[in-house]
């Protein structure tokens, strides 16, 4: 199985290889033929001139030919590929007048799909399928609506019913929940309820006809793939993303290679870069959720263990097992370790793109305080502890102190970002240690991989024997022997599978949760400061144009004191409060003087003749 | 030589699986013995626990024990890795009393290498080296110092040779570097300027214990290996690149994963990041280099001609020459894809950085302007057509209007920026274009590999047919038709890699080059507008600051008029000129009039007296 899926799985993006099968299941339509034996075995694979899959249906020994509104009774198939109706006529052998539709195919379809989704067959008496046929229509006919598998897990046990596929399915998120409705509308024995041909293919034509976007959600550590079709808008795009990631809309940042990604909603979805599982979208949200990374199950729990004695068939029945989940362990050690590569590429690159954002915040503030640094005044102005009561000065003063402040507060901020910027050098320095870490984890995979090559060529060795009736007393003991490395192989893959490939991962999503904490820390950190910076540029651009203004006045004030022409005024007894029009005033005063000083020296003059006349004799 | 070299190119990396040949050498070595047929049939490929090649020397059957002093007369080994004095005598039997030292087992191993590097043996007379013995000596004896291969291409034609390796030889040019001074040491026939056994081995051990850091030059469009110590220091990393790339250290910058990567020569080496050939460091400089991407030889003149009657040996050789052109053609294709996927992901990030550098050049403008916008002064001044005559009101309208210009010159580079971000977004689009497009690329190389396949199948029919007497009647008629479809799938093969791959690489090449070139000229533009903005920037704070002097003088002068205590003081005959201290002269002016008017009273009073008196008759 293990194998099977191996291939699989590469192709769950090349969806164009399954397009030549349901075509040709639509050729059969069209032409009113029912094909009543679809299994995996009947399915051909061809390779294709650039090497790609190409799926088609084979072995039409049990197809006749069918009117649209014709039924047939005859009975055909594999049994655990078949319609519970017609499993109940040729398994059960009871006997019934009921008719068979082509939609039986559809029954035999959505077992086969759902095989060669999981690797194992949806509905599963104790004991398996052939042991206990009674249980196995039971499952099939009594299956709820939505169910898309039933297994029984204990001798006369109750029958458990589940909507959804198993974790093993290496299938993404995004192609199960477009899978999962289509195998549920399709595994229903109710003819009434169960989709017809025609809305099968259109929903398969759908899937077929979408392109998978890849996400890596940063804050969950999960890779999703997204599938949506060309020509839908970024706004379906990003509620697809939502429905997987729980993550809203309007709170969706993306990066692509290391640069902020703005994704129009209303574009067409073509403005969407080419992703690749190695190369994703990386969604980065403000969520505060604990990284959960990857959902899987240990392959340690699917390894068959030998039969003690010698036995041909059981041997290689448990080592083709045992290599199955040896190639479980070999893909999910990859998949732990590229999600590995992703958290820390992924965390280097918003490192990267908030240490830019504190460089422009640097640069925005140092420019607005040298700006402001030549609008303070001079000590003599600012220190002024004995103000004189000029309401200009005073004002001046007063917009000045705050511009003083506004600077202060720039400067912290500038001080803010300069160690948020050193706090994210550390953390990039740790990533960039960690990375380096990560590939030298590569090498786990490595020896996986080494023990799967020598697991296998023990297993085609037990692929031949099995033929054969008997072995000689040397052969048998080669075969032990070959049992026995065969489990040591086993036992040391799925150690190194434990304690190099899972435990690493799960200790780096405990670390990434941590970062992540860190890094939104400085992100929302950094948020304010450019809103404290944003406010204080504009608090600081109001105070320098109110200061600016006096500045006018004051120039105005100037230019027309000194514009105006001496003119005889009358005296101003308080020249004091009213500071306007100082230089008027002085004027003003310097006339009135002239005016006293000419009385006064008249007087004198008057005294003086008064003077010269002889003084009257004392009284 | 093709699937060989497969694996040795994907090895270039892991020097450390060479370890143990050298580790074995050296331990021979140091017991004094001389291996004397070492080749590469006898050396062994192990495949390590994590999946790694080791290779071991092996057959040492015509090993034997040695003195440091003495030699050895015996003669051994495979002809065309002999050294040429055991040649002339094993070979050429001619008597002669030369004695071999330890040292002629590095000449096989020269040639070892050479073959293990390039697919071919390094002295070829015309003909081959079995057919000509007495060329093939005079090759080795012949070849002049620094040489390290000779060939003779034309019956009695002259001798050629070369100083480097050749243009097939997939090991990159940093480990061609290092490794063709150790061939032309060893391959040297004259032992007193041979290299002994401990120059060797620290020769190559140098460069078992480097590391590679791969660098992508994104003007010249080739990656580069550059191999150095983890204990150097960044400069010597920098001295390494130019010698590859004949970019000056201080001309060096570098982008990883998109960002910028700051270099620091003084520090260790240990902090550059992991680099892969997929993931390398890029260097980007402002060289105006055409990119002349990867020089490689045509695989199509490599490809040798089956003979038209059945010839089972032959026509195996053939196919095992076709399929080695096909791998090299298939490996070329990969690294042709591989360099245009680096040229596109390189040219993208630089398009982001500069978008990043337009981002913050337009924040700090905008900054510079907002806080000009408040310094420019209302209208009635900056309109006054008819200024007066104030020094003060001239200067700052002198000053205000330089700021005007300042303000009008950042305008303009706001303005500029945004063009030039507008025409990176054009190109950064085309480039998405061509990215989307080149993922279509790829599917060349998937295209050669099927071929290729099924070549490999058709090959290996060839080999178990050589074994072969004969042929039946049927079976030849299916040999012809394997040969017929051989030869037709090597012509796809060709056809495929020369019009998809070749010509598609081309192109981009001429594109890439237009690219680089636009992108250079952004990169200056803005560049020269960040130098303006910082000037104008300067200049206006010095603008600011004398504009600020006078504010502070009108601010200082209404003060001190304001707060002069009454004192008397001398009158101030003209209160015109001066206009310091106009509040203190109001002041001074005022208790003079004071003064003057409690004169006028006194002298009013004192006529008022004489009037009283009797007034003296006429004289």
């Amino acid at each position: 199985m293990g194998l099977r899926h191996d291939k699989k799985a590469k192709q769950e993006t090349g969806n164009e290889s399954c397009q030549p099968l349901v075509a040709g299941m639509n050729h059969l339509r069209e032409n009113g033929i029912v094909h009543r034996d679809i299994k995996p075995g009947n399915i051909m694979r061809l390779v294709g001139e650039e090497g790609q899959s190409i799926y088609k249906l084979s072995d039409f020994g049990a197809a006749r030919e069918l009117d649209d509104d014709e039924k047939f009774v005859s009975v055909y198939g594999t049994e655990e590929y078949l319609h519970p109706d017609m499993y109940e006529r040729a398994v059960l052998r009871k006997p019934q007048q009921k008719a068979f539709g082509v939609t039986v195919d559809l029954w035999s379809i959505g077992v086969t799909l759902y095989h060669a989704a999981t690797g194992s067959l949806p509905f599963i008496p104790f004991g398996g399928p052939r042991r206990n046929k009674e249980i196995m229509y039971r499952i099939t006919t009594e299956k709820p609506a939505g169910a898309i598998s039933g297994t029984q897990k204990q001798e006369n046990g109750p029958l458990e019913w589940s909507y959804s596929l198993p974790i093993t399915c290496r299938l993404s998120m995004g192609l199960q929940n477009q899978l999962v409705p289509i195998l549920a509308n399709i595994l229903e024995v109710e003819q009434d309820k169960c989709w017809g041909f025609d809305q099968f293919f259109a929903e398969t034509s759908d899937i077929l006809q979408r392109t998978v976007i890849h996400v890596f959600s940063l804050p969950q550590a999960v890779l999703h793939h997204v599938y949506i079709h060309a020509h839908n808008t970024i706004a379906i795009f990003l509620e697809a993303v939502y429905e997987q990631t729980n993550v809203t809309p309007k709170h969706q940042e993306y990066l692509f290679e290391g640069h902020p990604c703005v994704l129009e909603p209303s574009l067409s979805a073509q403005h969407i870069a080419h992703t690749a599982a190695s190369s994703p979208l990386t969604l980065f949200s403000m969520s505060s959720d604990t990284p959960k990374g990857l959902a899987f199950r240990d392959p340690a729990l699917d390894v068959p263990k030998f039969v003690p004695k010698v036995d041909l068939q059981a041997d290689y029945s448990t080592a083709k097992g045992v290599l199955g989940a040896g190639y479980q362990a070999l893909w999910l050690a990859r998949v732990l370790l590229d999600g590995q590569a992703l958290m820390l590429r992924g965390l280097h690159w918003v490192l990267e793109v908030l240490q830019d954002t504190c460089q422009q915040t640097l640069e925005v503030t140092r420019t607005a305080l040298l700006y402001l640094s030549s609008s303070l005044g001079t000590e003599r102005l600012s220190s002024g502890a004995e103000m004189p009561d000029v309401q200009e000065l005073k004002e001046a003063t007063e917009l000045r102190s705050r511009l003083q402040t506004l600077s202060e507060v720039l400067s912290k901020c500038s001080h803010n970002v300069t160690e948020t910027q050193r706090s994210l050098s550390c953390l990039g320095e740790e990533l960039l240690k960690n990375r380096n870490q990560s590939h030298e984890d590569n090498r786990s995979a490595q020896k996986i991989q080494c023990c799967l090559d020598k697991m296998h060529f023990i297993y085609k060795q037990f692929k031949k024997s099995r033929m054969r009736p008997g072995l000689s007393y040397n052969e048998e003991q080669i075969h032990k022997l070959d049992k026995v490395n065969f489990s040591h192989l086993a036992k040391r893959l799925l150690q190194v599978f434990q304690e190099e490939c899972v435990q690493t991962y799960q200790v780096s999503l405990v670390t990434h949760g941590k970062r992540m904490r860190q890094v939104q820390r400085a992100q929302n950190h950094l948020h304010l400061i450019a809103h404290s910076v944003a406010t204080c540029n504009s608090e600081a651009r109001g105070a320098q144009e109110s200061l600016n203004k006096i500045f006018d006045q004051l120039l105005l004030d100037r230019a027309s004191k000194q514009g105006a022409e001496v003119s005889p005024q009358p005296m101003a007894p308080h020249p004091g409060p009213d500071p306007k029009d100082l230089v008027f005033h002085m004027q003003e005063l310097c006339n009135d003087m002239k005016l006293l000083a000419f009385d006064l020296q008249d007087n004198n003059r008057l005294i003086e003749r008064l003077h010269r006349v002889p003084s009257a004799p004392d009284v």
